[in-house]
Parts: C-alpha cells; sequence; structure tokens
C-alpha cells in the first residue's frame, strides 16, 4: 500500500486546535505521513502568541499531497486567504488530493482558491456569510459537510469530528471505533451553548466580544485590507470569466 | 487583576491535543498568561515524531503558576515521571498553585511527583491501574475528577471538557458559555465508541493494538525501565515515611 500523505496548512495566526484535532485522529492512520507545511519550514507563531508549532516542509516540497487540511484563525484568516503562494499551492495540490478538507474559517481560505465555488460548505458561524461570497452554498447547521472530496467543518472544535470522520473513510468503520477508544473521544461539555441555535441572546454578544478581544487593531487593519483585496479578486475574476464565456 | 500565569508542561513525546485541547479553552481568559514549560526552551518533538511545539519558558522561570497542566504521552509517560527535575518543578510548583490538573496519563506524573496520594483522580482507561499505585482512588467512569484543588481528566480528548469547566471555575459560567460557542463546542462524533463502556470488544482489542503501534521498541524499552525505577522509588518513599512515622 502506497504512503498517504497528509499536508496540514500552518500559517501564521493560525488556530491551533483546529488543525490538533484533526491531526491527533488522523495521525494513527497506517501508511500516512503527516506534514505541516508553509511557504518554507520553521516555526509559526499561532494566533495566541504562545504556541509555536513547527512548519515541517515547503510547499514546493509537497507538490501532490492526497489530502489538504485548512483550519482557521481569527486574526489570520484573510491575509492566508490573500497570500498567493499559498493559494497557488492549494490550487495545484487540490487537483490531485483524495479529499480537500478544512476546519472553521479555514473554508474560506479554500474558497479564495475558487475551490467551494458552486459547493456546498460550512465554516464558523462568524463566517458563513462570506462563505457565500466565493460561491459556495452555507450548510449553517451542518458540523460536517461533504461535497464530493471536498469536506469542510464548522467552527475549531467540528476538527476532531472531521478528523475521525475521515478515519472512517479511508481506513474503515473498525479502525475509525479504535482511534475514538484510544482518544477517549466521548465528549461531555459541562455546558450546552457550542452551537449558535443552543445560545443565548448574551452568550452570543459575549463571544463576539471575545473574538474582537482576540485580534489586536493592527491585524484587524491588515485583514480588513486583506479581506476587500479578496472579495475584489473574487468580484473582477468572476466577470472576467462571464465576459470569456461570451461569443 | 493580577495576571494569571497558566504553565503547561511541554515534554518531549507527549501528546499534543492533551495541551492544546485545553490550551484553546484557557487561552480567551482575561488577565491570563499561558506558557509552555520545560528544562529549557526550545522546540519539543512530539510522539507522532513530526508536530514540533515551542516550550516557552524553563522551570527555574516558572516559579510559581496559577494553574500547571500536565498532559500524557503514549511513548513518554513514564520516562517524565522519572525525570527528577520536572518532579521538583512539579511539586514544588504545586504547593502554591490555585489549580494543579492533568489530562489522560499526565496524571501518572502528576501520581509520581507525589501529588495524588490520597486524591480521588483519573486517567486514560489504559493508565487507571497503574493511577492506582501512586495512592490514588481512580475514579474510573468520570471525565473530569476533581479533589480539592487538583483535577484530572480522562484520555486525550478529555482535556477540552477540562479546559472549559475552568474557564466556568476561573471567570465564571457565562465567560465558559461564551467560550464554548466560539470554538464551536457541540461535539458530534460519527462514531460512539470513545467509552470503554460503550466499546466493543473488537474495539478494545484494536485500541490496544493500535496504541502498541504507537510506541517504537526502543521507546517501549525506555518506558519499562522509567517506569520500574518510578514504581520502585515510590514503594520505597512509602516504606520510608512509615518508619519515620514510628516512635
Amino acid at each position: 500500500m502506497a504512503v498517504m500523505q497528509i499536508a496540514i496548512l500552518a500559517y501564521p495566526g493560525m488556530t491551533a486546535l483546529d488543525a490538533i484535532g484533526p491531526y491527533e485522529m488522523l495521525r494513527g492512520l497506517p501508511d500516512a505521513e503527516l506534514r505541516f507545511v508553509w511557504h518554507e519550514p520553521g516555526p509559526i507563531v499561532t494566533d495566541s502568541g504562545v504556541l509555536v508549532l513547527g512548519a515541517t516542509h515547503s510547499f514546493e516540497e509537497t507538490a501532490a499531497p492526497d489530502i489538504i487540511l485548512v483550519g482557521g484563525s481569527i486574526p489570520a484568516t484573510m491575509s492566508t486567504a490573500a497570500d498567493e503562494g499559498a493559494l497557488n499551492w492549494l490550487r495545484r495540490a487540490h487537483q490531485t488530493t483524495t479529499w480537500t478538507t478544512s476546519v472553521c474559517s479555514g473554508s474560506l481560505i479554500l474558497g479564495a482558491a475558487g475551490i467551494l465555488r458552486g459547493k456546498d460548505a460550512t465554516c464558523h458561524w462568524a463566517g458563513q456569510r462570506v462563505l457565500s461570497t466565493f460561491g459556495a452554498n452555507p450548510q449553517r447547521d451542518k458540523r460536517i459537510v461533504r461535497d464530493g472530496k471536498v469536506i469542510t467543518a464548522a467552527g475549531v472544535s467540528a476538527g476532531l469530528d472531521l478528523g475521525l470522520w475521515l478515519v472512517g473513510e479511508i481506513a474503515g468503520r473498525a479502525r475509525a471505533e479504535a482511534t475514538q477508544l484510544c482518544i477517549e473521544y466521548d465528549p461531555r461539555p459541562p455546558f450546552d451553548t457550542g452551537h449558535m441555535s443552543k445560545a443565548s441572546a448574551r452568550n452570543k454578544a459575549d463571544a463576539a466580544r471575545m473574538m474582537t478581544g482576540m485580534i489586536s487593531a493592527r491585524d484587524a487593519g491588515a485583514e480588513l485590507v486583506a479581506g476587500s483585496k479578496v472579495m475584489w479578486t473574487n468580484v473582477i475574476d468572476r466577470v472576467r470569466s462571464r465576459s470569456a464565456a461570451k461569443p
């Protein structure tokens, strides 16, 4: 059996759990090679500013992964979605993947790469509106959305469900069940406000304030500029593809 | 309000999700300073051999954290439980913590430091028997066990529940509920074999085989040697404390 290469995008400002949840599920797969990819190998500071993860391989070294996983970020989703090197890698690698996947606002990065056009997809609840601007059909209430080989998951912790689901698809139900037992994934959250449909108005206001508080004024500015660029590029691409289609 | 220092033990061979689950819950706390501690700052290779995390501070720089969090490991729990420098730091720091916590087999490291003697505690299901040799009272079916300021959680993914629970204790229910919404922690595992009581005989055999497969022969040997040393030290300490107590 050939080794299955799993490439996790490791970018500055990423939310660690988005990547580490699925990583922990997938790493037990037989004959899998996991790697953390970015422009070049080296340390990546995550969005807390204190946790550093290592990118192990460059885009160039990772031309044809079997699986791509893109996690989200609070302060750097749009700046990554505006990173042409990252987008070009995603576009090229996606052509030959078995699965192209995202967690949380990682789907906006897939969207900016044009991978979600016409596809059912999901995202962190805060990003659903932006998702539709990339031509995706947001599936607001689903934890994991599959459209062909593209699998998108809801916010942060949904990566654990995505990862476990993928283990089942790749290695069969028995392996996934054993993985779930190894990781003792029998969640018992002490509260029950993890979905917008279960949250109070106060929970929603508090959560929005918390997320705003997690992004510096400088990063917020950079995200706004990058987001505008991504949106403009997206609109212009659509206009150009329409005019190119005319006789 | 004083800044609350949260020290997460970062050791070679650690299981990343054990630490990153609670980290992602705790990092949104107001006035909290998170750090990853080890003998010295620098890169730490986790148990997959491909994910590298950064230790940001040394034990020496972290004399009096408010919270300690110790995660588990497949190949290096016992070698860490035999590391006198780590144990001495845990013993000293524990004296002044507000909370001393563990996830998965991290409780065995707390146990080796003598922190669990006479305490209710839990662990990954595979470590429950060892837990009792440290004088703890294993609580096999609980996801999170509190005994005074010592909080121990079940295997790997239980760290998310531990982290969220701690946010509630530290910053109140409203903050915890908002954190849960931010992280969209509304788990929907695609299978239901995450607890020993829900797993089939085959699931259990498969999981045991998977975990054995995740540890190299060399690491398994080192763990056996370290484990024996830890157990012996533990027994001898008890004998010595009994004879010291005699008139």
